[in-house]
């Protein structure tokens, strides 16, 4: 398969590659300028637990993309903000048989892919792999991840799961689901507390939840994403989404880890990815007349978060 | 007259000490020991604008008040979740003749108060004077200030402009009002706004008032308290208190000024004042059935990052 990875970041990169190894015609595309040269120059370095692969992998600039690469599936892995300008860069690459699927984080990205590609080629979908990058050119992971995924619209569940099934060949575990909103509900309720906590604190997951007032927030918070997904009649087992958001506290397994907001913002001087998540709530439920202040406040107060600490320090890469 | 200062501070010590030079038998109480030992070995002092002064001024410790020092005004100024403890100890002090006169910030301190003192004898107070500690029995300030007050019931405002009287003469600029509910309303407007967001993002009035998101969220604060007070017959001006907290981030003023809870918790890593602020209105809000949803989440986060940093790091005096 003719496959573009549409933000070819730490993830992204990881995917390309284990795509490429299966035997697909794989394709990064990515604006950051250090990685793409590093990747060119050097072939792409991937780390997956001790191990450490170097290949090559043709890696464009989004200007760079022309007509005649036109692939079947476009997966798209960028900063939920650096969407919109990707699918207008790479517009001559989409065409009618060109699947596209989203694996971003956040809620309501489907909006914005509809404006360049119909609806039954647009597929949704939530991953459980992680990677970091070492550096421009090297992504690094530990350990095993899977995929769920299904068609944005009714009628394409077999389109879905052929999908799943080229991933999984290449070992990325992926599976159709017929309740992909759900999942990416639950996942939100994870971004949409530790996330924005953690940033704002300064502060590990560990940390926060160890919080006299942590259960509390959590649980307003959960509450609303559930009252905004009830509306588009997705039914939250919001005492489970809050079990699931509170065990990412335990010091034996994540406890320590830093959610990705915080490394964006704390350690890179980077603008978040808040008004993808807690800010989607905030726009849904302002649209259908629901309230939902805590996302609301969360949202206002990382901005100001960012124009303090960006206006302080240049971006670090 | 026989003054004493319950709770003897930055601005308690001065107080005491313009009152003292006024011509008045003045007593600081307080509880830190490096303070009042000082004070003790080597005197108070006092810088005023330039100038330092070295006064004798007899101090005790709360536990070594005894019924013979019976006083005729008890000026309390203790930090919030003090004022309790303090007016436990010193119970043998206040008699039928006792005024008790309240500066402290925040609101609801009354109800406390009450617990102590007859209402007819209970006066709160407002004061725009500051002063900051250079160190133990050193209170450094600069600039005038004034006082508003009022009695807290009906039928004695002529004890409430007696004791303006004598402040005034001190030099204390006191003033009577008819209004000093609205005061502190206002005054705690400032302080539930610039207190909480300067603490929670670690930055100064004029770098919070740079953000993108401050009006939105001092516009929805200020409603919160307005809801609330308007329960109480209190109707706030809330368009005149917006600008009033809006004023504070000028730079050429006070904007680089870190309110007092910025160094309660981030630079002495002390329990801050917040449930006597956002607090108070959450309370209240949930007692008269009003949403106070950002000063409910303000609370909680100043109470998470409290938790953050008092865990890993003891109390600085």
């Amino acid at each position: 398969m003719k496959i573009a990875i549409a933000g070819a970041g730490a993830l992204g990169s990881r995917f390309g590659f284990m795509l490429q190894q299966a035997g697909n015609d794989v394709t990064l595309i990515d604006g950051w300028k250090d990685h793409v040269e590093a990747i060119r120059r050097n072939g792409l370095n991937v780390t997956i637990n001790d191990k450490t692969f170097n290949v090559k992998i043709p890696t464009k600039y989004p200007s760079e993309v022309t007509a005649d690469m036109k692939m079947d599936l476009i997966i798209v892995f960028t900063k939920s903000m650096q969407l919109d300008d990707m699918l207008q860069n790479i517009q001559a690459i989409i065409t009618d048989q060109t699947s596209i699927l989203c694996l971003l984080n956040g809620i309501g990205h489907e909006d914005i892919i509809e404006k360049y590609a119909s609806k039954q080629n647009i597929f949704l979908g939530n991953t459980m792999w992680t990677a970091s990058l070492v550096g421009p050119g090297h992504t690094q992971s530990f350990g095993d991840g899977s995929i769920s995924l299904q068609n944005l619209v009714d009628g394409h569940a077999s389109e879905a799961k052929y999908l799943a099934a080229c991933l999984s060949e290449a070992g990325l575990n992926a599976e159709y689901t017929d309740n992909i909103h759900y999942s990416i509900y639950r996942k939100a309720c994870v971004n949409g507390t530790m996330n924005g906590l953690c940033t704002l604190l300064d502060a590990d997951m560990a940390a926060v939840g160890a919080t006299r007032m942590a259960h509390k927030i959590v649980t307003t918070i959960v509450n609303e994403f559930a009252a905004v997904a009830k509306h588009e009649n997705i039914d939250l087992d919001t005492n489970e989404i809050i079990e699931h958001v509170e065990s990412c506290y335990d010091p034996k397994t994540i406890g320590h880890h830093y959610p990705s907001m915080h490394q964006d913002l704390i350690k890179n001087h980077r603008y978040t990815e808040i008004d993808y998540i807690n800010g989607a709530i905030s726009r849904k439920g302002q649209k259908y007349g629901i309230a939902t202040p805590y996302c609301d406040f969360l949202t206002e107060l990382i901005h100001c978060k960012e124009d303090i600490v960006l206006k302080n320090d240049p971006v670090i890469n």
